[in-house]
């Protein structure tokens, strides 16, 4: 494909009704990731001593169950900075396996608890991953699991 | 807050019906924007002189428009790059300057068409923004203009 | 190139004389450039007041001199953040176009004053930008002008 | 700091001699490292099967020696992509911990062999990092050991 055609995007059918325009995007299901993750280490803190920046590492093992994606996690990081309002921000980028043996790097960008995520990868059973726009946040974590839902969100209609 | 309750996140109600957890995640119409954008300019071909890298700028002057949230567009610039599987990616940085004087800037990372938001202001009137993750992708773009809907999601019940 | 080879890199010839390793980096330099800079525009600040965030475009029209390399600037953008100990970090990405109509990436990390630098290209007179680590400095910027020197970092002997 | 002095920098006493700004920046030797990795996972190939992206970890208990820092590495990844012009690419985050106890972030963007180098850290020793532009690149890797050499480079005369 070719660049001069970037944003000469394909004509959605859209009418604004209110302030609500149509049709809307949807979800659709991709996974649940029970993470493994190593402890947490500050690595900056602000004048007053509160914690700022963190670093943490993804630990190998933890899986992905979904619908048409199934993996083990191989590795991983994500560093996560707090803002002065509150407000988390966290860069994580992991890789997992899938059942098939496929390698899919996953790229998330976070408003904790909320997550931004993209993938990565040329396996043939996958590449459609990589024209997901995806959304993830956390679920129940009973046992000291860390859960989370991966979303799919497109704008077929 | 301190980052070492970072992931520590409120339990969210959840139950797994068939394969698609519940509660879904849901959309919140933030804003469409009227973007004016300068030429593509390609900086990179691959081997085979396909062009697979371009820079754009953002135009002074577009528009926001949405329910809780009016601005202008002042300035920004986007990066994209093609991938030999026909996927393009894009990262753009933006800034707004709202209708009540406040600055918030816009980062987006997309798989054209589809692009995950995020946003960062101090200002008080939209501190709200600061923990928002969003997502757009264009509506028809009559009469050469080039219109994008955005939206909210999150995972309030 | 394959990526299994990554690190497999070509031995460098080192010897360790106290604690200096031999041979030492080493400067050439690459160009002056001349820079046109929009107004910076705030778009976030601390919980005490402190500008923390800035946004600013940079303006075309600005000059690149040097002896392998001159050009013009066609856009850019700029984001400053200061963390409370005092430093300044910014990220930069913008496109120059050379005399002979080459388009080339420059895109920087900077702890202001110093600034880490890396370039991409395709135009087959400059693919040799595309490999170099740079970095830059501001000079003295008499007249209002905003002027940086950089330099190519490299090993060889 | 505030923000709208960005950019105001101090005046650096310049005078161009030919082509060749003085006075030249110079490079401080800061330490060696010694890194362990893990196996290089390829999670993209390009359409005529060359592998092109490549995913890292870093492994902990590597180390860092120089005449102001040592410490022990803790852990880390590296993502690297391969041009078709040849060039590779890589990013890289890694947390190391000092021999007095003070957690380092390692931040690199390289075009291999050639690495630009930022750090972050909020121990009172250590502050003086986060000012610092620095270079590395490989030196000899006998017995199997991956060692880089990284320099401190400053505009001071």
């Amino acid at each position: 494909m070719k660049l001069t055609c970037l944003f000469s995007l394909a004509t959605l059918a859209v009418s604004v009704l209110g302030s609500r325009p149509t049709p809307e995007p949807k979800f659709t299901f991709l996974f649940s990731a029970n993470l493994t993750r190593g402890p947490q280490i500050i690595y900056e803190t602000n004048e007053v001593g509160t914690e700022v920046k963190a670093f943490q590492a993804l630990t190998a093992g933890g899986t992905v169950r979904g619908p048409k994606l199934n993996a083990t996690i191989v590795s991983g990081t994500a560093l996560a900075s707090a803002n002065s309002d509150g407000t988390i921000e966290a860069d994580a980028s992991w890789l997992i396996k899938t059942h098939d043996g496929a390698m899919i790097l996953v790229t998330e960008k976070a408003k904790i608890p909320y997550i931004n995520v993209l993938f990565e990868t040329s396996s043939t059973n996958y590449t459609w991953l990589n024209n997901v726009t995806a959304w993830a946040s956390p679920q129940d974590g009973a046992m000291g699991s860390y859960s989370l839902n991966y979303w799919h969100i497109s704008s077929d209609s």
